[in-house]
């Protein structure tokens, strides 16, 4: 069990899969007469040139910008393999663009950049802003991901989400929530341990608290993050100002003594004795990929709820839940950001599609359900309207 | 005759091609089961990123880079409106990228840029670069495109070019040798005038040269181009040197007198007196849009051939004869850049198409010309191998 699908995968299907790439760019109009070139080049094409100028929003009914996303990363934290620069990194920007196409109908171009320097990306990515509607920020190492995707923000009026962070504590709420349902207990009462302060850990402490829960203990590889431990980096140091409101300090075993959820977004392991620490029939979402925390095995027999990352077990936490519709939804509204409320309207969404039918089994939808994106893309689209 | 289809192009039917942007990204493979899922995405991808983080060649074969090209742009010289900004280019790069896909069923990315500064141009430009298979400049204005283009030719093991250049010297030359082949003449005896000094008349006189000519005078709005006229730039520095070797100096005038090929590119105008003192039965191509600089009735009368840049009258010099092959050639050849052989073969595979039934009123073949790409593509490719 230490891969996904063992069995399944060879090499050679893989890379006949990835031959010539994995997507491509197409026409949407014929250029079959002089008539036709002369209408989507010149001279016909000046006309909207003109327009667009003249109106810079125009280019968002008359350009593909305002169905387009562009998926960007430097290539320094890519799935389980690290920093292994641009190139390697986009077959899967690809692979997200696809999935962008796929549930929710939208254009996406992969950009991979050649520095890991903030100031760099962050001028690089100002530059290319206005060939895009909105920016996905992907695969980009912690702490660096937290403050070029904040300038980003701040500079430019497209909306600009690293999906690492927030994809992932969309889907995370979503499935604490129904969770939560399920079991009959209440998001603010939770007890709450997650494992691992990068980019994922970060956002889904801030989400959660966002949603109403008001005890989590955040622990990282040095142990429980905690205003007296230092040194602590500007991230840590407001993690340690915002979680761990009983300031427990220690490791694994003192994070996880009587606290009843557990959400590993590490690669730290998580052991039967430590899971005996914790409060009965706890919710364990053990979500390291390929190889969660707790082993499956250990985790269905401890757990009341368990979720993992992976697509061969039940409820798996997969961002593709949330971003195509997120993505979708902003642009439709034509928002300028993606705020705290869409994201949670986005987690309602979510979660309101699975809770149909609870299961201990089934807390969040399918990753091929597709009523999950146009779900959540009407769910952004009104929390970014009753935003203005 | 102020515009190309004054009769047939509505404002309504230009915008409602426009609507939703010109272009689109698609997927090339399925997406329908968790299978499919997990080789396009997680798991899967893996191997393929560590695949070419070992070999980086291979992301020429495993991801679309290897026929993507991106069409770059500042927005600062397009078409005949100046410098419009990225926003308002987006279009125009939109339609070149069909054009790509249309003639050469390449992958095309238009990215505009918010910077007209060329140390940000050539950061940007760099740093984005991982993402494609060859870099198309689009629509940067002189002299700041050849400056650009120099450093991104020595930075980049990729091919760049910038087509406003060399896209028009290609077609001209392919043009200017046909038109010699039917008027008996040699282009190294021509006597040529250029009329602009931009983008296009620069690349072009470098090319001519390259071509066999030996004879070119260069006009631009200060008149004829001679060592002695300061100030001079470095570019028309270098034009003063290896043109004009009769070292004619004042205007229009002084530099048609006795010559016999006439090639505008500029906003210029040439009236009747002054085509008066060219040699009997000139070559006229006049090639400013929508506005020649001889007007298509003068040029009739006095040229014994005429081109224009205006897809309503014969002979018309179109870019899309060369960059959709050239690029296509270049990438199939893994070419890491665009060398004067490969222009010159471009050039020569263009004209020798229309060389099968020439005739003043056909001396290059139709931009819709299905041939055109597939045989620019083989000659640029045939040239390339043969350089190593």
């Amino acid at each position: 069990m230490s891969d996904h699908h063992p069995a399944t995968l060879t090499d050679a299907e893989i890379f006949a899969a990835h031959e010539g790439g994995k997507i491509g760019t197409m026409s949407r109009r014929p250029l079959d007469s002089v008539h036709d070139l002369s209408i989507a080049y010149t001279p016909g094409v000046a006309r909207v040139c003109e327009a667009i100028r003249e109106d810079p929003e125009l280019s968002h009914d008359y350009t593909w910008a305002g169905r387009n996303v562009a998926v960007i990363s430097d290539g320094s934290a890519v799935l389980g393999l690290g920093d292994i620069g641009a190139r390697a990194a986009l077959p899967v920007m690809e692979g997200k663009a696809q999935l962008f196409g796929r549930f929710a109908g939208l254009n996406a171009v992969p950009i991979v950049l050649d520095t890991t320097d903030v100031d760099e990306l962050f001028a690089t990515i100002v530059a290319i802003a206005p060939s895009f509607g909105a920016i996905n920020l992907e695969d980009i190492s912690a702490p660096r991901c937290f403050e070029l995707e904040r300038r980003l923000i701040e500079a430019l009026d497209i909306p600009v989400m690293h999906d690492d962070q927030h994809g992932t504590a969309i889907v995370i709420t979503a499935a604490l929530r129904n969770a939560c349902t399920l079991l009959d207990r209440k998001l603010r009462d939770l007890k709450v341990v997650i494992s691992g302060a990068g980019a994922a850990g970060v956002a889904c402490a801030k989400m959660l608290i966002h949603a109403g829960i008001r005890d989590i203990v955040m622990l990282d590889s040095r142990g429980i993050i905690h205003p007296d431990r230092t040194p602590l980096n500007s991230v840590k140091q407001e993690l340690a100002r915002i979680t761990n409101p009983r300031r427990v300090s220690g490791g694994v075993a003192e994070a996880l003594t009587g606290a009843d959820t557990f959400i590993g977004l590490s690669r730290g392991h998580v052991g039967e004795d430590a899971l005996k620490l914790m409060a009965p029939e706890p919710i364990l979402f053990s979500l390291a990929n390929p190889d969660p925390e707790i082993t499956p095995e250990l985790a269905y027999r401890y757990g009341a709820v368990v979720a993992t990352g992976r697509s061969d077990l039940p409820n798996q936490i997969n961002n593709v839940l949330a971003f195509p519709g997120i993505f979708q939804g902003a642009l439709a509204a034509r928002a300028t950001g993606i705020t705290p409320a869409m994201k949670l309207a986005a987690s309602r969404a979510i979660a309101d599609i699975a809770a149909e039918r609870l299961d201990p089994e089934y807390i969040v939808p399918s990753p091929l359900d597709a009523r999950v994106a146009p779900a959540v893309s009407t769910a952004v689209q009104a929390a970014a309207l009753a935003e203005g």
